[in-house]
């Protein structure tokens, strides 16, 4: 390991790191590598911050393991970076002072369905699309769906959302409760099963969104839905970005419960349409979708159809078979890979603010200026029925100038949706690629309180540290 | 305030609360108060818990006033207790070791409708009836509902929720963002207006449901909705509370998006009869609501009567015209009032638990053989749609005899609430009623970081000390 050796890293610590990994090896054998290989894939591969391997990745098999290498960790200050499947996008799994990689992938079983109750307890390494295809016989869904098939303890960790989230909330709405390893190793769980509490300060939703600088997250209850009975999607178009958020503002203040609605610029559509074989107008689109019943489906289009009318929206077209259903949303999830192609052999760096409503098309219109001006190709995607949009910035990683042109075009936009109003990032989390922002998001006090209570769970600060709070 | 001086407080915190009251009566003139009768109002009046008066009520008018207050408190080692209207029912108001009540209620201010973005920002002192009279022209409204009018700090406080929440969620879900001070008097800002975020620590939830012990809220941020288009409401008996219990489970595994369904028993709807004057039959008896547009309304309706036929329900009654819809609700939300006749000179105790749905039927039918098995008079109304139900135990506290058989009837209630995985409390809190559940419903190493929490943002325990953690 001598190689990753971090000079942030005390000469203790170091020494630290080998009599964890000596204890931790009698007992995980083979579950335990110091391998470079497989210590680099367990940091971050996915955006332009450096790969930060830890100095050793374990997988563990139960919470009871969880407990025994937080607890080698903490008796020698040594880092412990949960990891999932490494889908997070701000550098969350880093280890930049070393330490040790949990690798939660075989904690993967579901222990519980309660059909009657529409929940179920998960292991933190089952994936979304793992849960759902575990759950389709009992005709429920876990709804939340960030694009990547993450594991759900991950989600909890990133306060996850995605396309489904302005009808069935995010990852803080879905989880009724979670088991964790806290950093001193006992075990907490933080709520009953029951629907609400008032019982007690809400640690459910302080592990979500922490990011496991708290405590590492061994089981999950999750809030289910019922499938709908009728589903219906489709696209629509219109000739501006700021005609399409204004539709949107329009169907989200009427009240029509819309399951999805997503924002594609045109540059997005045109890349969709190259790599999915789609074949849409190349403007500002609406891809939606409907849940309920058949007749409130019908209803609800219906609806959505004369307000985006409204607003210069092309006919609504129908998605109707479930294979074209299909089709679409796996072009809206793969928006991300479609965007590669556009310059070849740059990286594509996704991130996302999120504004209220009313700033939307502000906020997408200045972003697209910025593009515009900039040089720059970024297509806009977004959830927009939050407020939620992302930019894909491609940059050529080799070329100093493209890069600092990128990082000048990220920061610009957090600091326009924060003068709006908004959050740096609306389901990225923060990681280490937007620590730098929460002072200006949060203001010195409440960084910190959120700090002070850091300390109080997390005295050696030995859980991912340098993420979340700078 | 020499006769209010409790044996617990050390003779420091006397002098400490003497020269609190001389340091604010320069600034607070009348404001500030240490007549007896307004201090014993400012206590706990609703429920058998004693009535434990602070030494003093200021009157603020703003987030720096409530500084100038909490510091002096910090300087002093002074408790400070936050009081919104005086409805909760598990003693949150109560100051046990002496201190100051910091009343809320002239802050009331609407400061911010957003309709654009469904949302608006008040002061603490805003009730929720006040809120929604201001919402009206805006065709918006804030639907959490405890019943009381209570104040919208002491709602987020408490976490409250009530008859809406199977539809549009507790307080938790609707609030947005808070600025509090904390016992350190400085301010924070939990979050920004946007509708999600994944930048930092979810503090906003952490301060809902708090109680009080951990700062002192000055304003909130709400989700606000549009006032449904359509809306229909109606009763529904049943031949035993199980086979109502059974309609509601198959009702919201059905997906049918109820906006309340409300149960009250035989001897609850014999109370509301002879109350509110309605001639309902004696029967386990389901309320109902349903909200969105005129055909989804009538959808809606008509499936849950095939619903309710199917578990033997009655012919749906229903209560088409606004003023029978209010008589409806006004009877529901006066059902604590309708139960004291039942027993005159008794006291009515409220006390709530929260089941898995699942568990419901089984729940409820176990507290009626306790009741009749003790004989007690103790109506049985809930939101059973989150599966949260409430007793009324009627008690003449003038029998000591009497007090401890409630004593032991609540007890047990809440032991057989945690032990089919529900929750000691679904919305009244916390509180001093209910602290001895605490370590039975978390375990200690979950309390022992709630304390840790308490420790890290108020170390020196000014904020309502002896609440929630037991």
């Amino acid at each position: 390991m001598a190689e990753l050796v971090d000079e942030r890293v005390t000469p203790q610590a170091v020494g630290g790191v080998e009599a964890v990994i000596a204890a931790l090896s009698a007992h995980f054998g083979s579950r335990l590598t110091t391998g470079r290989a497989l210590r680099e894939q367990h940091a971050n591969t996915v955006t332009w911050l450096p790969n930060e391997a830890p100095d050793a990745v374990v997988f563990v098999e139960s919470t009871e393991e969880v407990q025994r290498v937080v607890r080698a960790c903490a008796a020698h200050g040594v880092p412990v970076v949960p990891y999932g499947t490494g889908t997070s996008l701000e550098g969350q799994i880093n280890a930049p002072r070393g330490g040790i990689s949990i690798d939660l992938s075989r904690m993967n079983r579901v222990l519980a369905v309660h059909a009657e109750d529409l929940d179920c307890v998960v292991e933190p390494g089952v994936t979304r699309k793992q849960l759902n295809e575990h759950l389709r016989d009992v005709g429920l869904f876990f709804p939340i769906d960030p694009g990547a098939d993450a594991s759900l303890g991950g989600m909890a960790s990133t306060r996850a959302s995605g396309t489904n989230a302005v009808r069935y909330g995010t990852m803080k709405d879905n989880v009724i409760a979670l088991t964790a390893v806290l950093p001193n190793g006992e075990v907490i769980t933080t709520a009953r099963r029951a629907k609400k509490s008032s019982a007690g300060y809400d640690l459910t939703r302080l592990f979500v969104g922490a990011e496991g600088t708290l405590g590492v997250i061994t089981s999950l209850t999750l809030r289910l839905a019922g499938i709908p009975e009728a589903i219906s999607a489709g696209v629509c178009g219109f000739p501006t970005i700021r005609s399409a958020c204004d539709a949107v503002i329009a169907t989200i203040q009427s009240g029509i419960p819309v399951a999805r609605i997503e924002l594609l610029d045109e540059v997005q559509v045109k890349a969709c349409n190259l790599y999915s074989k789609l074949d849409l107008a190349e403007q500002p689109t609406l891809f939606l979708e409907f849940h309920g019943t058949e007749a409130s489906v019908h209803e609800q289009a219906e609806r959505f159809g004369e307000l985006a009318a409204e607003f210069g929206g092309s006919a609504f077209q129908w998605a109707t078979r479930p294979e074209d259903r299909a089709k679409l949303w796996q072009a809206r999830h793969d928006a991300y890979w479609a965007c590669l192609p556009m310059r070849p052999g740059a990286k594509a760096l996704a991130t996302d603010v999120c504004v209220p409503l009313s700033r939307l098309a502000d906020c997408v219109d200045e972003t697209k200026h910025d593009i515009e001006e900039m040089g720059m190709i970024a297509p806009i995607v977004g959830h927009v029925g939050d407020g939620n949009f992302h930019t894909v910035t491609l940059v050529d990683m080799n070329d100093p100038q493209d890069v600092a042109k990128a990082k000048l075009f990220i920061g610009r936009m957090v600091e326009r949706a924060l003068a709006m109003g908004g959050t740096a990032t609306g389901e990225h989390g923060v990681g280490q690629g937007k620590r730098k922002y929460m002072e200006a998001e949060h203001g010195r006090a409440t960084l910190d309180a959120m700090r002070a209570i850091k300390q109080a769970l997390d005295p050696l600060g030995i859980m991912n540290p340098d993420k979340v709070l700078p």
